[in-house]
């Protein structure tokens, strides 16, 4: 990355509380802050974390005023007398706090739609300091506050991960462009990449030259890789046009391992794909317990292509529900291919869709035999050509192999889907 | 906490990395850090993120001198040119580099053991400050080391974090504790509570006293809040005792508002009151889409009470899985009472399970309409007593929308387990 930096916006950002301090909770807060800060060519110069305390969130704020003309605090605009960050802001800029009737309106209209009373204590957070600009908070009761003294800009937003990230985009963002203060923004292109190790992506990719401009970081992830390129640019499309050349060499060392650009998960990806081609997809889970949807459904307007999933994790709801055999449960067990190929077929059926996925493995910590440790999972995969099924096998955690395996089943469709699903394929 | 803290040893951490001041990495290590720290009664009084600039890294150092006795930095120790945290640390204290023989030879075995020739690169790892003390890295090649100035301490680990984690133990705590600085560590205990907001929490809770050597934090999440009491003691026992007479008072407000206590999320709750009554559990699910059933199954052993959910996302799959009459779609829509009603009595029939819960709902962004806006969601309870019916609206997005559908389907399941499910309800 550029290291100079001439003229470009430094920032600040603080996360406040206690919690943070202690360990208790991650400030996951501070990397959403940073990174949205980055799209518009404002560059973090310093995070901090202090504690629910006056002196020290003051301390904090002239800190941030001698590197850089903006401060965003995150945190500590709670209800409760625990929460101080509005208090000790206002006295640093030397405001007093006003009632804001808007806020106050806004946070009884709150509690009416949940027909609740609005306690007492909620009215302090319509306090704000004078002269101050109070960005609206849609989906909770402390809004965001923005103070000016001579150039220094200073953000409050609540710590609560949706309220901020509400805040920062409808008020913040707009607020930072309309006064010039973004700039040339760190753009990045990010390849998506299933279907093979980190060490294995980097032999096959590490003699693609790149720019000296150019930053490359490799981030994998529970069965995937993001490959994430960035750099500098006065947009989005001159970066993509700079970077162009790099990625299509890439893409043609990569071939179908890239399964995605941007930002769109897998699950996103296979929809898209499915809708293109006009087909159904129906689940059948034991292992993942639901997660297999969950992923499906986390995109809006799956239900144009996603019918439902048969989470039958008793041996019971197997035969019951999606029609495999007690046979064949007792004579190859739960976790076999020959399980997971009638559960493809059962959801096939039952749902009526062009294709079914099952998932049936061991996600631990208990369950795992010699023949059938820990980690190994069967897929079944049915469509109108007849059902294929595979057996991977995973290391890490129930969390790990969960995940893992939900990204697989969707990385089979996909590959049926486009006409190259190879490999330990057999027919079920 | 107690905000006094007289003799406590402070310390700041230090995270360095440009890849933290651009978000794309979270971090995870302060909040480790501080964790342990505060386990052996150290008191994080400060983090601070700062790039990979020699600048910048003195002048955080130099900052955490003025908070207290103690630096723990973390990042940039890597062999690469980028890292700059030995130069710059170093030429601080006044001290050249020199070359450390016995880290050398441990990081020849390192390469030896893989049978990798040795990177030129790589000897600059074992340069550290003139009489520094160095803590051996087992799994990596940048070894921790500690340099002291006049009762200032200052610790450099590598930014893995898995070499962070068995340098900090096998190196810094024992230091810490052979040096004096360690104290009374900080303990916690936490209550888990649904069902109620923030602001009621407090009202009901408030006016009972807490010791001013205790502190008390409320963590709202998703549907839940974590009401977390934390203090300084020898031992664990003794922090228990000393809180038990509080933590009495709040169980009884609190009553089956508390649904447990310590680390167990509600799945794990649940699942321990299914088991104990010997009662199975099976679930219907629309706009979740699995994600009650991956919540579940996110707990091992839970194939024990939960048989299954039958993720129905189209209607088509309602009335094929679960029995729901067209009619029912036709006239009363699919988020309905009607629909959550027969989406439940379905899932307990075909699953044969004690108890279903069914949730369907507009989790958005689209399919809002006026009379059943985006966060509309309908509850079935069906058990041998009959079916009942719930109807909550939610503010948020998609994410947050099905996780406190989540929770509160969870919720209801317990409430009735427990025979005081009381309120909005009506016979399905």
């Amino acid at each position: 990355m550029n290291k100079t930096d001439r003229g470009t916006t430094k920032a600040t950002v603080i996360a406040i509380g206690d919690e943070l301090l202690a360990g208790f909770v991650v400030n996951n807060n501070a990397a959403y802050i940073s990174a949205e800060l980055a799209r518009v060519g404002i560059k973090t110069a310093r995070q901090l974390v202090v504690g629910d305390d006056a002196g020290e969130i003051t301390a904090a704020v002239e800190t941030a005023r001698s590197v850089g003309a903006l401060v965003v605090c995150t945190g500590g605009l709670g209800p409760t007398p625990d929460d101080v960050t509005l208090d000790a802001v206002a006295k640093y800029f030397g405001r007093e706090l006003v009632l804001h009737r808007p806020t106050l309106e806004e946070i009884e209209r709150h509690f009416a739609r949940r027909k609740v009373p609005m306690p007492e204590v909620n009215v302090g957070q319509a306090m704000v300091p004078a002269s101050a600009k109070v960005l609206a908070n849609p989906i909770g009761t402390a809004p965001g506050v923005i103070l000016e003294d001579g150039g220094f800009v200073c953000f409050l937003l609540p710590g609560v991960p949706d309220e901020m990230e509400v805040i920062l985009a409808r008020g913040i963002l707009p607020f930072l462009v309309e006064r010039g203060l973004t700039g040339e923004g760190v753009f990045t292109r990010t390849l998506r990449i299933t279907g093979i190790s980190e060490s294995g992506l980097y032999e096959l990719v590490s003699d693609i030259p790149i720019p000296g401009d150019i930053a490359l970081g490799y981030y994998p992830h529970a069965g995937e890789i993001l490959l994430r390129f960035s750099g500098r640019s006065t947009d989005e499309v001159t970066f993509n046009e700079l970077t162009e050349h790099i990625v299509a060499e890439f893409r043609g060392k990569l071939e179908h391992l890239l399964y995605g650009e941007g930002d769109d998960p897998i699950g996103r990806v296979l929809g898209e794909l499915l809708r293109g081609n006009g087909k159904t997809l129906a689940a059948a889970e034991s292992c993942t317990g639901g997660l297999l949807g969950k992923v499906l459904t986390d995109v809006p307007g799956s239900s144009d292509y996603f019918l439902g999933s048969a989470v039958t994790y008793s041996n019971e709801a197997k035969v019951e529900v999606l029609g495999v055999k007690p046979e064949t449960l007792e004579t190859y067990g739960a976790v076999s291919e020959e399980t997971a190929a009638e559960m493809a077929e059962g959801a096939r059926r039952v749902f009526g869709a062009d294709y079914a996925v099952a998932i049936t493995g061991v996600a631990g910590p208990g369950g795992g035999t010699p023949a059938k440790p820990v980690g190994t999972v069967c897929f079944g995969l049915c469509r109108s050509a007849g059902t294929l099924t595979f057996t991977d096998s995973y290391l890490g955690d129930r969390r790990r192999i969960r995940r893992r395996a939900t990204v697989r089943a969707m990385g089979l469709v996909r590959l049926d889907l486009l006409g190259v699903l190879v490999g330990d394929s057999k027919e079920g």
